[in-house]
């Protein structure tokens, strides 16, 4: 990864600079070679780093614009009215080949509409799927796809979603032939809304996917699956409610172990033992997910991703340009014309 | 609740006697004026008290039948070729007026469709939806619907949850004016897909429904909102992905309290605390949906309950018909009409 360089939309996301600039200073430590481009409104850019007295080393270049994408923007909107916006402008820098790859904590509809204006899609797909890594109980990652790009998928777009995410899983864990499952709710053939129904019957038709039926999502956990595919609705909603639950169960024990002062020292004893489960789980790592069927490469970071995260999400950029996975997955799709 | 029978489909669910008799015996004792009608194939019943040498008491009536629905039939086979099934017998002794409620484990779809034949909807309501109240931080639960009996809903169906989901909630916990919430993948006003839009204009304008806008998955847990409601794909999906979550964080916790010696004597410690914590999010507590619209009472169990899980949809029964559940929300819908 001698000459990668990457396009940091620095001033998106909830909490803008105050995450994305740590975590490039990070990423730079780990990856000496790496080079950045940070984006972003000039007197936020100066005034940060005048008052955190950051001094940057030359693999990082700034570029002002003047305008940045809200997380309320519509984004028709950003498209039309934002066009000097850290997102456009860090976008536009992979299209004129001066990055390999644009990482971003925007406004997911906006980061979606304006990557696929600005860098077009690969012939065969319609629209881009927002994929994720996520932990389960065997320890090797499933492959989720799509995770809200997508509200309203056609059959057709599940099967898109299928292919892309079997080869993007192939390349990324270096696995032969992926197991591909459709998100449905039973295993059964007969159950499922139209939308499953009909995306199976294009799905099990394509020799390229290892696909191997239905599966519901609290198998999802399991890591048997390697590639779980879905409309971005359910995606979304399924993500969230795994991370609500996580936390939810956490501060309910948190709570328990501060009930009392015997608690607490018990807390105390069992304390590393936790903290060894909770980052099998830490969901900071998994945090980055690629704009799959893109012609060059997009990295959506969680909106309300911290330093520790964005910094995963920048490694997940580094994966994908390494892999190349604009090319990989448009010689894949041949099987679709 | 000095007259209370239920009718009990013991025959259904993926463990069938083993794990409903059990429940009924529990129940038995908790709730000593309780009848019970219970229904399964003489052959299975027989045996089954024979092996486990049980002695009935004079409030539990056995029913005979020839048949048992299975968790692969499809529910239209199940209506037309098994009219003598535990399931459909259990719900045609709601319908005669024998029993006040029928308790299930059996296949979903199969149940919906009988019960929605034999027993009829309540008018306004074009199909029945479950729904389930579920754990929160706060300790107040949520109650959340369709949870799978709806997997292709209209914006009219959502309206109709959550006018149902209202009345329930307000009724079983003694709440005024529920807060209701339509799940979303975005908590803005422009996000969501095609329904779940046209789904939050028709709720916001009925005066009858304290509609407070959308709410993301991963909220559902924080216990701020009383009902949630969404379409049956959806909902069913992001309860199994809550089930799959919990279940992997108690096992990666489990795995490494057995990693050694000293984290096992750790493990030993802490074990109470891990008990009372796990107390507030036992699934099992929470088993047992009534399915909401239909002019009678029916509980539908998870189909793979253990006893324990099964007592407590008995349990849930009995509050459905204590409040008398049908007539309350065949009052509210007259907002509808």
């Amino acid at each position: 990864m001698t000459s990668i360089t990457l396009a940091i939309d620095v001033a998106s996301g909830d909490h803008g600079l105050a995450t994305t600039i740590p975590a490039v200073l990070s990423a730079q430590q780990n990856f000496p070679t790496l080079k950045f481009i940070l984006v972003g409104e000039k007197s936020q850019l100066d005034t940060y780093f005048q008052t955190q007295k950051i001094q940057l080393s030359d693999n990082v270049t700034l570029q002002y614009c003047t305008q940045t994408v809200e997380m309320g923007d519509l984004p028709s909107h950003a498209l039309r009215n934002k066009k000097d916006s850290s997102m456009r402008v860090a976008i536009n820098l992979v299209h004129e080949g001066k990055a390999d790859a644009v990482v971003s904590s925007g406004n997911t509809g906006a980061l979606m509409m304006t990557a696929r204006f600005v860098l077009k899609m690969i012939a065969g797909i319609d629209r881009p799927a927002i994929i994720a890594a996520l932990p389960t109980q065997s320890g090797k990652p499933v492959h989720m796809l799509d995770l809200g790009a997508n509200v309203n998928c056609s059959a057709e777009q599940l099967l898109q979603f299928a292919l892309m995410g079997s080869i993007a899983c192939e390349s990324i864990e270096q696995l032969k032939s992926p197991i591909v499952r459709l998100l449905n709710i039973g295993s059964e053939e007969i159950k499922g809304n139209d939308l499953v129904k009909a995306a199976a019957q294009l799905i099990q038709q394509n020799p390229q996917i290892n696909y191997q039926g239905f599966i519901e999502a609290d198998q999802i956990f399991h890591g048997e699956t390697d590639v779980v595919v879905c409309d971005g609705f359910v995606g979304n909603s399924v993500l969230k409610a795994s991370e609500g639950v996580a936390r939810t169960m956490g501060k309910i024990l948190k709570a328990e172990f501060n009930r009392s002062l015997l608690n607490k020292i018990r807390g105390l004893i069992a304390r590393n033992v936790f903290k060894a489960a909770y980052q099998k789980l830490d969901p900071d790592v998994y945090n980055g997910s690629p704009l799959l069927g893109l012609k060059q490469i997009v990295i959506k970071s969680h909106g309300s991703a911290n330093a520790n995260a964005f910094y995963y999400a920048i490694k997940q950029a580094i994966v994908a340009v390494e892999q190349d996975l604009p090319s990989k997955i448009e010689q894949g799709l041949k099987s679709l014309h």
